[in-house]
């Protein structure tokens, strides 16, 4: 397993200098960040909601393309990351997009095992609010608005 | 205005070492990188459509806590960036929520103006949908599936 985002090859297009290209054509040449890595929106196929945010690599990307199981790079394990391989919640993409500038990824998807997609034990990573209006010094978060949907250890085990 | 996105003061407080505390504590750390940038996905409030995914630094965070208006970082320009300042897409915060590890940002929005996000004249940044299935290599993107709904040269001149 490569613990470099870069050392695996790059299959996509180079990117044209032209914005308008980038833009308004049909030519796919993602952007990746010095660090090999694009960023990455994951959200619910039917509900919309935002599920997780994580980053690929171009061997991730195409990986998601080819197979349509979502695939990341972890930057914490510096590994390639088949989303559900431990937890079983394997991502099936029913839809994947690019933005203006193609430097993001949308997905989104539909759930296998739990449902979930958060290791924390929510359905979405997204589970707390930072209440509005407050100054950002000493800012905090407000308690989950939703349940848990499963128990960590009981998809990770007791080390997590 | 600053050029750098670390020049301006971080009011957020210090990362505590304890990861279950970042996930399930109250206390408020959001992560920004090296660049002093946090990713930030911005939805819309009634739909939940993704409209578009940015970075922000410390104080374009913290503006946005303390105005309920969206800012971010732009680094095409370097600069802060008020959203709609120049366009009227002024996005107005109805929710603004952080991830398990604290380093993304998600916005819930309703937008001024002409209520679309995206420069090129689209609702939401993500037009475009890359089809799945095909190799990696030489992949294109379909058609936008939605309309324009609004001609950029109306906002923001003949330059683009």
């Amino acid at each position: 397993m490569s613990h470099n985002a870069l050392s695996a090859p790059n299959p996509f297009s180079t990117r044209p200098a032209d914005k308008a290209a980038l833009e308004n054509g049909s030519l796919f040449a993602p952007k990746f960040d010095e660090q090999g890595l694009i960023a990455a929106i994951t959200t619910d196929a039917a509900t919309g909601e935002v599920l997780m945010f994580a980053y690929m690599n171009a061997q991730a990307l195409a990986l998601t393309i080819e197979t349509s199981q979502a695939h990341y790079w972890s930057r914490s394990r510096n590994e390639l990351w088949h989303k559900g391989a431990t937890s079983g919640q394997v991502q099936h993409v029913q839809d994947i997009r690019t933005d203006c500038d193609q430097d993001a990824i949308l997905l989104k998807v539909t759930v296998e095992g739990n449902g979930a997609s958060c290791h924390v034990g929510y359905n979405s990573c997204f589970y707390r609010s930072i209440p509005l209006g407050q100054k950002a010094e000493g800012a905090t978060l407000a308690p989950p608005a939703e349940a848990r949907v499963y128990d960590p250890a009981d998809v990770y085990g007791k080390k997590d």
